[in-house]
């Protein structure tokens, strides 16, 4: 087994077309968000999810993505698989205990195993033992040598950064991401998706698990990901946190200051006010962060908000469309929300900020 | 030899009465900056600088700190030492090659040693196995284990915390701070210095190595660092970085969010102009960067800019004063160099912000 080198284990995720995804107990929206992204975003890729209360369902009906992929309860189950992803992202990072020998009899089988917990398989001799003896890849998608300070690279001309940012954690950035790199590429245009999570990395193979990264060096880690990625017309790079968010907003701001955007998306969910993960503590007013967002952007390099992505996830259609509008009219931006309506207006608002840097 | 626990290690520093200090061959005021502050704080408990080519001079005539600390051309000219600290703070963070041997020489002497470098004494087989031999201490200041994201703590009303922040690195953040303990001290006030840096943490023999701490937890080991100490009625707590460094800006971000100050200290050094140890990046305007410090703290907690600490150290006295007046008819605010005209103008400015916190 090879732990060597992080990022020849991260791309071997992307030879992976018989995944099955282990959420096994923890399926519920926020939690399994990791397992949801995969199956939207490799739905071809993923034979079966693991999850023993809910065995019999669909993926579509448990976690609502995925369509007709089955869930099921246990390993066995399934023939073929190439891979075991672990799908939750569990606040603490620790994976359950209850999981060990599900996770060991995969090693057996040679099937890799795939997680994004800041607890490291590769750290666990018993996984490490096993995954050596069958020749299965253990590949922890957080672990890191990042260890480059940012030398403020000056990017080719012609490559334009779009970074997502938000008012929280888990309101989209990375949805949002995807969905405008999906449609700058079905328009014609080069467009890229540069992971900086678990998630992201699962899904793209790629990419900095930002949060992860010494501080001293998350601003390089985030230059260097771009900077071996400026070929491209366009980068569209996952934001992380918040610039307000009490915990995380060191990785915020490194990640932002690394990538150094020409234009943010800004996103937020309707109707959150607190900080998803701590007790009572309120959101400050979203005209405070997008001002904050500019004005520590454009310290590295001019930058501008360019468009809204709301996620609308507690309202229903009527309320969402309302929402948007008033969006729109209360910060002059176009607004979407890019699971429901598509992410064509951001796009849009992304050709438009190029035309206006070319024309600079 | 202990290398469990950090905290229990970095207490140890406190006990050391005759350290020597190395700085041999990097006697230059950029690299020897951990040698300039230690001589200038811990005073009394140095009793040799170690350069060959300086043997002979006092610290003073080399450094221009510390008076009549002899020095040395090795270790062998000293007795009774107890210590040996590293005093220099390389880009990079390496350890000279040629001084193995006299790190070597100082354990098998059961003298401990102390680096703050970012590559470990500790993950050297040879030291740790000499140190075992001796049972002298090998203390490296920046080994860290937090894993604690904040919680956005409320800290006891009747704690004041003032944060030194600047324009860039190495522009005197560290002695604003403890210049201004001092000052509250002598006032009668109960004021205590935090450290966030190698060197404050070797002159105060605690703090939190904020560089060193993975991202995730960078706001976390802070505020955890001024939680433990919130029961005192002044913190001075070291800045890092700046705001708007392209490198270290998510260590800077992370360190405000975490200790949620109350008032902020702005330090910039007069006629620097471009960011240190880069290539001809220009450094944003100051009135920019007091805007972007006094937007994002206030997202985390009521905060405003009390006062100036200008690093004058290229002026001439006169240059110096009129810099000084400059300095606070432009923004308004006192303004001192905490270096030549001492800081009683920013123990002022606590005292009137801890008056009128009290009274909001």
């Amino acid at each position: 087994m090879n732990i060597v080198n992080d990022d020849i284990l991260r791309s071997a995720m992307t030879s992976h077309r018989r995944i099955v995804i282990l959420t096994d107990g923890y399926s519920t929206p926020f939690v399994a968000k990791t397992a949801i992204s995969i199956l939207r975003y490799r739905t071809d890729d993923v034979i079966a999810v693991i999850d023993q209360q809910a065995s019999g369902q669909t993926s579509q009906q448990l976690l609502n993505a995925g369509g007709n992929v089955p869930v099921v309860e246990s390993l066995s189950a399934v023939d073929d698989a190439d891979a075991l992803y672990v799908g939750i992202a569990p606040p603490g990072g620790k994976l359950p205990d209850e999981w060990r020998s599900l996770i060991l009899e995969a090693l057996r089988r040679k099937i890799d195993v795939v997680s994004g917990l800041h607890d490291f398989l590769t750290d666990d001799h018993e996984y490490v033992s096993a995954a050596a003896k069958s020749g299965a890849l253990l590949i922890d998608v957080r672990r890191n040598r990042h260890k480059s300070t940012a030398k403020r690279y000056v990017f080719r001309p012609g490559n334009l950064r779009i970074h997502t940012v938000g008012h929280d954690c888990s309101v989209g950035k990375m949805v949002a991401s995807l969905e405008i790199q999906r449609g700058l590429t079905a328009a014609g245009h080069d467009a890229k998706f540069l992971a900086t999570g678990q998630t992201g990395i699962m899904i793209s193979g790629e990419g900095v698990p930002i949060d992860c990264v010494v501080a001293d060096f998350v601003n390089g880690a985030a230059e260097e990901l771009v900077q071996q990625n400026e070929q491209h017309a366009f980068l569209l790079i996952e934001g992380q946190g918040s610039i307000s968010h009490p915990a995380f907003s060191a990785v915020t701001l490194g990640l932002l200051h690394g990538c150094a955007p020409d234009g943010l998306v800004f996103c937020y969910e309707a109707g959150r006010n607190q900080v998803k993960g701590l007790d009572n503590v309120d959101i400050p007013p979203l005209m405070d962060q997008m001002l904050a967002y500019e004005s520590v952007a454009n310290l590295r390099h001019p930058c501008k908000i360019i468009g809204i992505a709301v996620n609308t996830r507690n309202l229903t259609a009527e309320e969402a469309n309302t929402e948007l509008l008033r969006s729109e009219d209360r910060f002059g931006l176009p607004a979407c929300d890019v699971y429901r309506t598509g992410a064509d207006k951001l796009v849009d608002a992304c050709l438009a900020l190029r035309a206006e840097v070319a024309a600079r």
